[in-house]
C-alpha cells in the first residue's frame, strides 16, 4: 500500500492501473476511520482489482461554526486501518492540493439537500458534492463507496451520479453499529460517558419506527411523535431533527411507502449525531 | 459517421475507440452550424483520431425571457457541416435525454460568472457549466473545443476544469468573421439588412481598442470611452457592455496587463452580439 498527496501521483497510479485493465474502487473519508470505513474498504477490496482511499477533511463542507479545526484526525492510525482493509492506495492531500488559489467553482443539488442536515448545514452538500466530484475525477473509479449512515449523503451523490453523468457506480453500505446499537462515527470521540450512554436513544427510536412500519403503520406523523416522545425521555439528548421521506428524492410522504426514509440527528451536548432507518 | 441520440451509443463508441488506444475530442455545440464551429471540429479531426460534435439546444442556459424556442436550427444542414469538416460521430440529444424527471444537480462558479454576459443573464453559466460537465463525463474526450468568440466562456470552462480536475484539455480556438469583421454566430441571421451593415461597428471598436492597446494605452477608461463613443456613433447599436477585465479571472483591472480582455456585447434591435479582443 502507497500513500500520496498529489493528484498527479493518484492519476499516474489509476493510468498504470487502467492499462493493465484492472478495475478500480475509491472510498471517500475524513479519516479518523473507524469499522463503518473499514467495511466500505473490505467491500471496495472485494469488488474491485484496486482501491483507493481518499483520506481528506474537506473545508468546504464545513459551517462557519461547525468543528472544522477541531475534527478528530489520526493519519497514523488511519493508514493502519486502510492497510489491514485491503487499500491499494491513500490519497491524502493538503487543502491547497484540493482548492488552489482562485478557486471559483462548485456542484451543488436543489430539492434534495434543503431537508434533513440541510436545513441546518447551509453549503453543506455544496462542499460534499464539489470535493466528491473532484475526486471522481481524479481517481476515476468503476464504483465509489458511501455508508448508508448518512443517507442523505448518500442519495445527494447517487442523484448527482445520475444528473451529471459520471461513469460510476454508488455503492451504498449498511451503517456499522456498536454493539448497543450506536451507529460508528468519527464524531463518537466527542461524548463524555454520560453522552455515550444517552446516545442510545437515537437508536432505539429509529428501531422503535422501524417495528412500527412492518406493524403496518403508513402515518408519518404517528411515528414522528413517537420517536419524539421517546428522544424526549432522554434529559441529555435535544432533537435537531426527525425527518420522514421518501428515499430517493427525500420529498415529505404524507404516507410512508417503500423505499421510505426515516432520518434523525440529536445533539448531545454539543456533539451532533445522526441516523436513520431505510425502508426498501 | 454516424448520428447518435443517446447517451449510452456515446459511451459505446467512446468505449470501443479507447480500447483501440485512439484519441478523442469533444465540439459541444448548440448547433445551426456555421464556419466557426467548423473550425473547431477540423482542428479537433487534425488532433484527435475521432471526433464527437454534440448538437444540443440547451434549456438550461437560457433565461425565461431570452430565445430558446426560436433559437435558429437545421439539423440536416448541420449534419453536412459536420461531415465535411471531419467528425466521427453527432450527439443529438432530445432535451429529456439530457434533463430526465427530477433532475435536481448542477455546476457553478462564482466571480467568473458575476460581470460581462454573466450579470445581463443569470443562470446562464450555470446551464452552461453544467451541461458541458455532463457532455464531458459522457464523451470523456481528450481535448474539447470552444470558439475564443465567447471569451467568457471558454474563461469559465476553463476554470472548471482545473477547479473540479477534469482530466481533459480545454482548447481555445480564433474568432472566424465576415470579411467585413463580424464575428460569425447563429444569432446573425436574426439581423435586418439595415442591422448587418451596422453590426460591424462592433468589430471596429474592437479593433480600435487592440490598435489604442499596441500603441501602449494602458488605462482601461480611456480605451472604453473611445469604445463607447463609435458605437454610439451608429444609430442602430446599443450597449449592453464593454469591460476590460483581466484574462483569467475576468476581473476587473485598474491597469491592463497580459493577459487582459475586452469585452463588448452591443444589440441591434432584439439582437445581442458579443465580440472581444484577448491581448496575450
Amino acid at each position: 500500500m502507497e500513500t500520496v498527496t498529489t493528484k498527479q501521483e493518484v492519476r499516474n497510479r489509476v493510468k498504470e492501473w487502467r492499462k493493465q485493465g484492472l478495475s478500480i474502487g475509491l472510498v471517500p473519508t475524513m479519516g479518523f476511520l473507524h469499522e463503518g470505513h473499514e467495511s466500505l474498504i473490505r467491500r471496495s477490496a472485494a469488488e474491485n482489482d484496486r482501491t483507493v482511499v481518499s483520506i481528506f477533511v474537506n473545508p468546504m463542507q464545513f459551517g462557519k461554526n461547525e468543528d472544522l479545526e477541531t475534527y478528530p484526525r489520526d493519519f497514523q492510525r488511519d493508514k493502519k486501518s486502510c492497510e489491514q482493509a485491503g487499500a491499494d492506495l491513500i490519497f491524502h492531500p493538503s487543502p491547497e492540493e484540493m482548492y488552489p488559489p482562485r478557486f471559483y467553482s462548485y456542484v451543488d443539488m436543489d430539492t434534495i439537500t434543503e431537508g434533513l442536515c440541510g436545513s441546518g448545514r447551509p453549503g453543506h452538500f455544496r462542499g460534499v458534492c464539489t470535493v466528491v466530484s473532484k475526486l471522481f475525477h481524479i481517481a476515476a473509479p468503476d464504483r465509489a463507496y458511501f455508508g448508508q449512515k448518512d443517507a442523505q449523503q448518500l442519495a445527494v451523490i447517487k442523484k448527482m451520479v445520475r444528473d451529471l453523468d459520471f461513469d460510476l457506480e454508488v455503492v451504498g453500505c449498511p451503517t456499522v453499529r456498536e454493539a448497543d446499537g450506536l451507529a460508528k462515527s468519527s464524531r463518537n470521540t466527542y461524548l463524555s460517558e454520560e453522552e455515550r450512554k444517552a446516545s442510545v436513544i437515537l437508536h432505539k427510536a429509529l428501531a422503535r419506527a422501524e417495528t412500527l412500519l412492518h406493524q403496518g403503520e403508513k402515518d408519518p406523523e404517528t411515528i414522528k411523535n413517537e420517536m419524539m416522545r421517546m428522544i424526549r425521555s432522554e434529559p441529555l439528548a435535544q432533537i435537531d431533527y426527525i425527518e420522514l421521506v421518501d428515499g430517493e428524492n427525500l420529498q415529505p410522504a404524507a404516507v410512508l411507502e417503500k423505499p421510505a426514509l426515516i432520518a434523525a440527528a440529536v445533539k448531545l451536548g454539543k456533539t451532533r449525531l445522526i441516523d436513520n432507518y431505510m425502508w426498501e
